[in-house]
């Protein structure tokens, strides 16, 4: 018996009706073909051109299979899975840290290469930014480091291959030779110098991003231009919601690099001056028993079956470490307010720059050592932090502030003269711009309900958050400064336990400090008589029953005292001239957003 | 008509019946009296008497009344109220301070008199912790400061007189001579001189005090002699609940003093060293969406609506940071940990000193910088702050920490020989002791269980905390060593995102920190491959679904690395010997206790 072709088993269908093969139905003609056996070849056919296909298929998937492979030699190496104990003997590979040993390599960073150190050869681990392959035996590396680039070199086939299948944000050790370059560089922080890199060991391998670092780090500017030379092709836009979602990749652009050690800085120079100042470092507890400043925008939670609130300030236990005797303190540390605002500048927390100290005569004594620690953190950010600061006004332009020790202080009612004064005219050159600009109805028609109401504000009358920014721009102008007090506050809206003002009791010891038109801390002297605390408390309707340990705090012999608290965040958006707090909360939380 | 003695008008009831006057009664012989008459005298004679008494009583309380007076003319003074505005024409009086002006007063602390001011005139604000009447023009007063103490002597009956008013704890303002003494002064820190008084203001009374100072900064040394010296006459121990509910006032002894100093430099001497070696601080979320790790021991929060946690460590959020290009961290921030446990030392929030930081090749450059860490801090408390450790030292008495750089480290396997060789004879030293003093039979039984067990101790089995205290012993007895690292420990008891050893899966490359025998830090390199985290945590059962943005934070590229962190309160507690964490913690709180 015959078998088809391919070895098809059609015969036993056929062999009901019909016994030949395919072979001796083809011999036959047409016209003697019986019906059965008619059926039978063009079955037999049918399956011989399929066969025929399939044979077709097979041969060009193994030739294109062929074709690929010869393709993928010219292309790819093969890559070693290497530890610390083999990788020297390879060029190239994946380095996987184990701590399996100490390699006693010197390691050298990005920031401090320079011509100096020409024909050096030097070990660098950092991020592989970006990779671009000239032919198939040189590559072009942009390797970063926090806010250092340096551009990397690879001559040869090999590593070259390895180095073009990289991803984006790759970590790399790279032993290479410093070299100058003849034209400067200009996508790189290093312009004068490049790397000869005779190894890379990829340390880390990047997955696909949810969006590129150079989109994120793109200034306005940047974008504008781009856009007017290229109108085609709009830049991507990575928006303040993708960057927050993706925080540890956003946190990668040389802005934020600069924020965050800004950020760092900030609390270093608060500690800095007033631990010279015989400041005691605080930690007071944030976990709480009552509501310390009203039952409002405060979080509640479960403790072991009854129920306690979050700090939302410590300054009731600042006040009371006072009064045990530890004369002056400060804390650091987060604050909790469960405010429904989704403003630029509220956060739901916050690190709190929280200072408390005992005087002798006057809260001024206090009030000179708040103005003498901001001025020392001002200064002492432009000092310590150029690189920084200059990293964050590439992308985010700013102007300096402008400070100085000591700073202007008016009084409240001198501020709201020079509010009603000097604010109409900044009101009418507003309206101007946006009557040239968007002239949107909306906006212009609050501009001017504003500019109604500012030549009427009294002397005591409450500053509304958009009056205290045109007092800022007034004071800008008319003093040139952007940090200021604004001292004896009307005491009907200060806390009860504000002390009164001593020859006028419409105002209290009590004041704001400002920057750039934004308050950031309010303070007072405190009232340190228990009896008087009381009086005040029923004036203002306060129910001190939950908070009796505060009040006890100062019965048994009370030192006069005052102080102040700030939100570093907004301290850091401020100095620096961000349009949003998020941009200065590592990983902010507003009503809507509790992750990363 | 003639009145009644005393001018009672008796005679309106006589008059019923019979119309003669008392002296016209009296003249009639007994037998002559009518029956009326008989009656009427004996009334006017019972009024006669009465209005006698009357008078003798009136004679009397004039008289006392006349002594009184004269008694609090002799021993009295008027007190006037006084501000910043006027005090300086009385010698004493109540000073209230309501930042009137700035007197220009030059102030002297305590601490700072000596021999060499002899003569010298000074402003000291301080409080009166005791005042001692002699005949009643003198009166000397025991003036504290925080640590330092001075004896003050008033001279003169109007000033003796008000100071002998003031009660314990009053603030008070002095001018005063410093004078040098003959004998020295036994009760003070300043032993060499005092102060002659001439000007005395109360700032701020105190009320009856819950427990005298005296009381709470007694040692158990003096407890004893005092109870030696007079059987009878217990002294007052202060409890600790008792301390702790009124924490402002206890926080004034000198030991709470100088406890607190010590913790304040604790955390000045972490960040000093770290930011040294560049590391940057942040400050990460206390507010998260998911129970970092595993949902027991975590405290629930109503977060708008939904649900929040406390961070029970800021861990995930540091390693975050550092794949966020950081390089190295460090936070110092409160840990809530929602443990139902009344131990020495548990809190359920205390302050945590953490730190991570990327290493180039092996995790003991980390180990290296945490060495460094603690080293810097115990050295620097000794440097820094001898005399507050002396104060604490006074009233709980401790062996300096021994430590040294680098410090002691064993492999996990190397402790547990240790412990099974060394342990035993250190636990029938104890079980020697116990039977030769208490003698309890549950304690007893409990030590020769622990006796039994321990040289069975495997390698790789899990360590009690009485093993930890019994290793400690060993180590301090064998090496002279406080400060130790136990490393490589165990993999299967160590969290699922560290990395095993390369050399034996069994361990971890993971390490525990101790201090006199209890753990202060944990630690490990973590886990810097997000597949290989994936793989870890499926077997160890984690889900890591919750924690998606951590794991996320692996795949864009990760540097290696490592950190810990640690218990502020425990180090404190530890370097200073002290029995329980509720002594170095500001305001305690476990799960008894939210207030103060």
């Amino acid at each position: 018996m015959t078998s088809a072709p391919n070895g098809y088993p059609a015969e036993a269908e056929a062999l009901e009706e019909c016994t030949k093969s395919f072979e001796e139905l083809k011999l036959i003609t047409d016209a003697d073909l019986t019906k059965p056996e008619r059926k039978l070849l063009k079955k037999f056919k049918k399956e011989e051109e399929k066969a025929a296909k399939a044979a077709e298929k097979e041969r060009k998937a193994k030739e294109l299979e062929a074709q690929r492979l010869a393709k993928q030699a010219a292309n790819t190496v093969e890559v070693k899975e290497l530890t610390l104990n083999d990788f020297e003997t390879e060029k190239f590979g994946n380095l996987f840290i184990q701590s399996n040993k100490k390699t006693g390599r010197t390691w050298t960073t990005i920031n401090s290469l320079s011509k100096a150190k020409e024909g050096e050869m030097v070990w660098i681990r950092c991020r592989l930014a970006k990779s671009r392959v000239q032919g198939n035996k040189m590559c072009f590396l942009n390797l970063r480091q926090s806010m250092a680039s340096v551009q990397g070199l690879i001559m040869g086939k090999e590593m070259t291959l390895f180095a073009k299948d990289l991803m984006r944000e790759t970590v790399v050790d790279l032993y290479a030779k410093v070299c100058t370059v003849q034209e400067p560089i200009v996508s790189c922080s290093q312009s004068d110098v490049e790397l000869a890199v005779e190894r890379i060991y990829c340390v880390s391998k990047s997955d696909v991003l949810p969006f590129q670092i150079d989109d994120a780090a793109r200034s306005d500017a940047e974008f504008k231009r781009m856009m007017a030379e290229n109108p085609e092709e709009k830049p991507v836009e990575v928006s303040q919601d993708t960057r927050l979602n993706n925080r540890v990749l956003d946190l990668r652009t040389p802005a934020n690099q600069g924020i965050f050690r800004i950020q760092s800085g900030t609390c270093l120079l608060f500690r800095e001056i007033l631990t010279k100042n015989g400041f005691t470092e605080i930690h007071t507890p944030k976990m709480i028993a009552t509501a310390s400043e009203g039952g409002a925008d405060v979080f509640k939670l479960d403790y072991f079956g009854g129920s306690a609130f979050l700090a939302q300030s410590p300054q009731l236990y600042k006040q009371m470490s006072l009064m045990g005797d530890m004369d002056r303190v400060f804390e650091i540390g987060p604050v909790f307010r469960s405010e429904k605002s989704f403003t630029h500048r509220h956060l739901t927390e916050f690190v709190g720059l929280d200072m408390e100290m005992c005087f002798k005569d006057h809260y001024h004594e206090v009030l000179d050592m708040l103005d003498q620690t901001f001025n020392h953190i001002f200064k002492g950010l432009n000092e310590r932090y150029q690189e920084e600061i200059e990293a964050v006004r590439q992308q985010y332009p700013f102007e300096d502030l402008l400070f100085q020790y000591p700073c202007l202080r008016l009084k409240y009612s001198e501020a709201m003269k020079l509010l009603r004064e000097k604010g109409p005219a900044i009101l009418e050159e507003q309206i101007a711009q946006i009557k040239a600009t968007t002239n949107c109805p909306e906006t212009l028609k609050n501009k001017q309900a504003h500019l109604e109401s500012v030549p009427k504000h009294g002397d005591s009358d409450d500053i509304s958050t958009e009056d205290e920014k045109i007092l800022g721009e007034v004071i800008h102008r008319e003093y040139k400064q952007d940090f200021y007090i604004i001292d004896k506050f009307p005491s009907h809206f200060r806390p009860f336990y504000s002390m009164e003002d001593p020859e006028d009791p419409t105002y209290a010891n009590s004041y704001d400090i400002f920057i750039r038109g934004e308050e950031v801390m309010s303070g007072a002297q405190r009232i340190h008589d228990s009896e008087l605390l009381l009086k005040r408390a029923k004036k203002c309707g306060v129910d001190l029953g939950p908070i009796q340990g505060y009040v006890d705090a100062f019965k048994t012999g009370a030192m006069p005292h005052a102080g102040g608290g700030v939100g570093m965040e907004r301290v850091v958006m401020l100095f620096l001239g961000l349009n949003n707090i998020r941009k200065s909360s590592l990983f902010p939380r507003d009503p809507k957003r509790i992750t990363p």
